[in-house]
């Protein structure tokens, strides 16, 4: 069904950006076409965030999907760049909230240009991201992106909150996760599936795979902050822990360590400015109970289930770079 | 052609909002309505900015001009309400891009709950719009709406950028204007004629109309700024000037003070911690070159160009309150 490369010359995830590299180019020059505007702030900051070495998996993933459902035009693809933009317009506002310095390895926007503009062309992006997408005259394109938009506002919303709450439960961390990044995921394979003209449960098909992608996803990256070096990940790490964000790792350690060490835990969550040694003793007690392992084996698990996802289609490159890709997302920097 | 009261009955501002109450009231219940989320925060605060006093002038130009343009019916009106959600969800930013405490008397939601909270609360309130726009399933709407909200968010980048810039020319503040405020009262008259099944030069007069209102009605704004007694307006007086933030009389003031004056208007803007005496000395020098009169005759003019667009349409009581509507919106605190 697809036209891409031979199945069999796919091995690693170097080979997938290889073989649909002419693919992805061509979503790069959408991504730079759509950031003209008279405004010369927009170009300079938009410019700055999207060329600051994002892998451009949500692109791939849309791109791959399109692909295994039978696209074989080049047209619509430019929807791939669309979902770039919300991503990175949530992430201009994401490092306001959290008060980031770092992305990547770079300095924010909001550090570089101050908070106003980095609010500012997160919602100049989002916005034309919306005014291209409605371009698309396809109603199917329309509420999937929407919907996608209103979830991750709202997930937001929700770890904000839940960040104030004494108590966390793992279903609630979930529910974040989900909506926060596993549904522009699992929207943009769905949007894949939609381009492909795939009928109803195999567009289904690729937006569950999407989501359980995205949950791996973020669950492995959550883990990273406690166990990857920081050079590597680009970032400063135990990040989230520094301000006062419970992810899987904590919240297990949380569920499960004794109500002498919780209290610690949580006065070194309220304090912003932990001392080094009580960083050291969160990482050993999370060693202790076996939180990180954890929530390391909870994103293999929904690694397993996107695969799973994609049983019913044939076999082909596509969904060979699918697979790979998938791996690749919760194995990228151990 | 429409269904309204008489239009001799229509006199004051008092008699529009009595004579479209119920429309108005049906407006308020899909406002209350898609407000439901699960996310205990959404509704919280998009309550309190939504229920804080906002006179609903963009839902009730949008019915205006519906009826205008001959539509008789109901069910469409809950545009107006997006509209409305669309026009908070920029609030919530400006708030926080202008470190605002105080709007309509009321403390700010960023006030209340922080930053984050207001940019969060705005994002959702902007993609929960944009999936019920998408729900009416009509590609004029869309687009009508998408290339309002990419206009605002370049306008508020423009306004950035312009404040930053050792002058700022009266084209460039007249197009801040435009884009931050007038596109979307525009796109709320040009969404009434469409649903009015309006023919093209109809729907035209109808968005030029409501872009020319627009204008007036920040113009107007602008100078009350620098002339309202506090209290009546609900925030601080010559905010605009602590902010450092340059609109029309000060534009026309710096335009035509001498070199030395000029230096001490700068001066002013930059340090953002104003001597009283410092204010009182530029409102005297506004006096002088007529600067705040210069603006209001401006916003005048506006508001003779919307009168002038609508004179295609027969004389009905719709016709008539929207003319009683554009001369409250520039006269509103005077």
């Amino acid at each position: 069904m697809d036209e891409g490369p031979a199945t069999q010359s796919l091995l690693t995830m170097a080979d997938v950006w290889d073989a649909y590299r002419g693919e992805l180019a061509s979503v790069e020059e959408y991504i730079r076409l759509n950031l003209d505007s008279d405004v010369p702030l927009v170009h300079t900051v938009a410019s700055h965030i999207l060329s600051s070495g994002g892998k451009r998996i949500r692109p791939l993933l849309f791109l791959l999907c399109a692909r295994l459902c039978g696209y074989t035009q080049h047209e619509q693809l430019s929807l791939g760049s669309l979902v770039e933009y919300i991503h990175t317009a949530t992430l201009l506002h994401d490092d306001v909230v959290d008060e980031a310095d770092l992305r990547r390895g770079q300095q924010t926007a909001r550090r570089l240009w101050g908070n106003q503009v980095s609010i500012l062309v997160g919602d100049y992006l989002y916005s034309k991201a919306i005014c291209q997408i409605v371009g698309y005259r396809t109603q199917a394109i329309n509420e999937v992106l929407a919907e996608a938009c209103r979830k991750m506002a709202e997930g937001e919303l929700l770890q904000l909150y839940c960040n104030e709450q004494p108590l966390i439960t793992e279903a609630d961390y979930l529910r974040i996760v989900e909506y926060k990044t596993a549904t522009l995921i699992g929207a943009a394979c769905q949007l894949g599936a939609i381009i492909g003209g795939a009928p109803p449960e195999k567009e289904t098909a690729c937006h569950r795979f999407g989501k359980h992608l995205g949950m791996a996803f973020q669950l492995a990256d959550d883990t990273l902050d406690y166990t990857a070096s920081s050079d590597r990940l680009g970032k400063a790490l135990v990040q989230d822990l520094r301000q006062g964000k419970i992810t899987l790792p904590l919240q297990h350690l949380l569920q499960h360590c004794t109500d002498e060490e919780r209290k610690m835990v949580r006065i070194a969550l309220e304090t912003r400015k932990i001392e080094e040694s009580v960083l050291l003793r969160i990482i050993d007690l999370m060693e202790t109970y076996g939180s990180v392992s954890y929530a390391i084996q909870r994103a293999l698990d929904f690694v397993t289930a996107a695969n799973l996802d994609l049983e019913s289609f044939d076999d082909c490159s596509a969904k060979r770079a699918l697979a790979i890709t998938a791996n690749y997302m919760v194995n990228r920097d151990r």
